[in-house]
């Protein structure tokens, strides 16, 4: 099997951008990304591109992947957009890799973009809602939030999990951000604040939820030998795995769990030889802050049950011993659905190689970290171990 | 580079279904294609399944593939939605095929589904138009039929390309697709009532269209040794190339071939170490009539601006050297968007095998068969070489 390595890793601001079109944001991703690589960086070289959406700029724009690469300068190549909810992006990074392996290509572009604001002609709310069951679920009136507030429910009344514990993700996640130059939410939070904002749907708040975002990232994947002529410091891709679930939560055999999280997580761990024990920092799918509880618990960092402690105890935290979502998550960097997967990627490429742009929030010495991309409520999972 | 094959193949009826849904229609094609495997299949076997789709149902399903992949008995897989306009199913076989060859899974399923007709919610032609460039065609009023028009009326100004040979095609197809019990037209036309039909977009009269379609259609692709397993007598993905093009016809270089066309058929020769004079019958995507003459000349079957000539000697008949479109191609089988590629693989699975279901459609003894799938207006387009 062929080692796969990310030599390049981009990522535009993310917030509300009025201004700039859909194209435009992953030139943004695409133009950091290429300025990251050490050397020898040429758009020739790049055979396919990997894009991960799901709305297309309110519904308007078909074959997206081809008008985002030749926007960039990439016409001629393989290209392909990718459409699995919010783990777009995962998913396109999986890809990426499986055509490396393949012996495909040597040199592939895996990015995301999405443009959730100021679109013309949007669903607007639909664009969330029809990731989960639409038939049994949106259709019937629940929202997402209203989906995730069932498994905090339930994680609620089985483990003793505390309103606080949802709280306490925020909070972490927003005091990251506030040292992420390109996040959405560029400021800290109080546990009182948190604990206050205004209800979405109980158990959830304001402050459980994520935002809708604009935004878009890039990484450029390659094999070993290419690697080689970029830089002395590739990044690896250690291992990925993928799941997807029952789409309606009543389908499932079990609520206070993501079933497709444990399984990619299975199959990340086994591709790449490794366990939770081994994973030393990650960026995981904070949609809601029970999400973020679910998934300490669901990758195996900590046991079914016990997420509201381990946050508690500040494992997760920058200074924690497994620091989780530095980059300030979803909630806080912000969530624009077919960016996030691969916006997982850009961060950690620049935390294992120790170039994050703000120093408060460079994770010291770390060698392996996971991303972990949700799509919908648990629908579709991708996992990837990275490595230096 | 690990060998390729396909050992099962399946479609749905093409048509109009008011009391079919997007899950059961994939049903329908997933059901068929198992009943194809000659022996030992088993769902549990299968590990990833990439289904092709562009409208998501009226843009009103997200996750789709988790979701009709759920739906067919197959949970806890890597599943995938591919968007790549019209050729969504063709780019679904080309990355199944990857898969297997990076060796991550060893039997996957590639597939593609529309639901075009009785849409609640549905914005109807928007679908089609969001294929080309949406900024500087479909909002400037060019409808898809219109840039075609564009394509056929320069090809008839440069070559003496005639309305005539336009007709034959339609002709062609639908005397074909009269045979074929899955196509979603099945009967003749004469040439007289090909060039009488009323006019869509000059020269494009409503017999040079194809139209809208509800279907599904479902391959199992796995590995050699997985193969043996399952029959004697696989089908080989000998090679697969793509390409893509920039999506606004005003941004290319010509306007009388189509450069992804050429590139995508270049890599797959390449990759199957064969050139058009080893191809003996080809499925290729005439959502146009002339759709389908620049693709045997951007195919090298003839020279550029010898398509008229080509068809009007016969070539690509049932019973020529080299048949095209033997199931009625898209004009006449129909063109469920996503499920075009895929289904293309299914007609040529069944050719090659011999087992078309009726025997005036059998192409005798080929060996060797090309399938082209185009997305847009060319702004991708996947080209598979299978052989036996």
């Amino acid at each position: 099997m062929r080692k796969v390595a990310i030599v390049g890793a981009g990522q535009s601001r993310y917030g509300e951008f009025p201004d700039k079109s859909i194209k435009e944001l992953f030139f943004e991703a695409y133009r950091d990304m290429a300025s990251s690589v050490d050397r020898n960086f040429d758009p020739k070289r790049i055979g396919a591109a990997y894009v991960g959406n799901l709305g297309c700029g309110g519904f308007q724009l078909g074959n997206l992947s081809a008008l985002v690469s030749e926007f960039v300068g990439l016409p001629y190549i393989h290209t392909m957009r990718i459409e699995n909810a919010c783990a777009s992006g995962g998913y396109a990074l999986a890809t990426a890799a499986m055509d490396v392996m393949a012996g495909v290509h040597d040199v592939v572009l895996a990015g995301g973009v999405e443009k959730m604001t100021d679109v013309s002609g949007s669903k607007g709310k639909y664009w969330l809602g029809v990731s989960g069951d639409t038939e049994y679920e949106r259709l019937a009136g629940t929202t997402f939030s209203g989906l995730y507030a069932l498994l905090a429910q339930r994680h609620m009344h089985e483990f003793g999990t505390k309103r606080e514990h949802l709280s306490m993700v925020a909070v972490k996640n927003h005091k990251n951000g506030a040292l992420n130059p390109k996040a959405q939410f560029q400021r800290e939070t109080t546990l009182e604040k948190a604990m206050a904002a205004p209800m979405v749907a109980a158990p959830l708040n304001l402050f459980d939820c994520c935002s809708t975002t604009d935004g878009a990232s890039a990484v450029l994947v390659c094999s070993a030998e290419a690697a080689k002529s970029f830089t002395d410091t590739p990044i690896w891709i250690e291992g990925f795995g993928t799941s997807s679930d029952y789409l309606a939560i009543h389908d499932r055999a079990e609520t206070v769990a993501l079933e497709g999280t444990r399984r990619a997580a299975d199959r990340a761990y086994k591709m790449a030889s490794k366990g939770p024990q081994d994973i030393e920092l990650a960026e995981v799918h904070d949609c809601f802050t029970i999400a973020e509880l679910l998934a300490y618990e669901d990758l195996g960092f900590c046991k079914k049950g016990e997420a509201g402690r381990y946050i508690e105890e500040g494992h997760p935290e920058i200074g924690g011993d497994r620091p989780v979502n530095a980059s300030g998550g979803l909630k806080a960097k912000g969530h624009p659905i077919g960016s996030t997967g691969t916006g997982q990627a850009y961060e950690m490429f620049h935390q294992l190689r120790g170039s994050v742009e703000k120093p408060g929030r460079q994770v010291k010495d770390a060698e392996v970290g996971l991303l972990h991309n949700v799509g919908g409520s648990g629908g579709t999972v991708a996992v990837t171990i990275l490595g230096r």
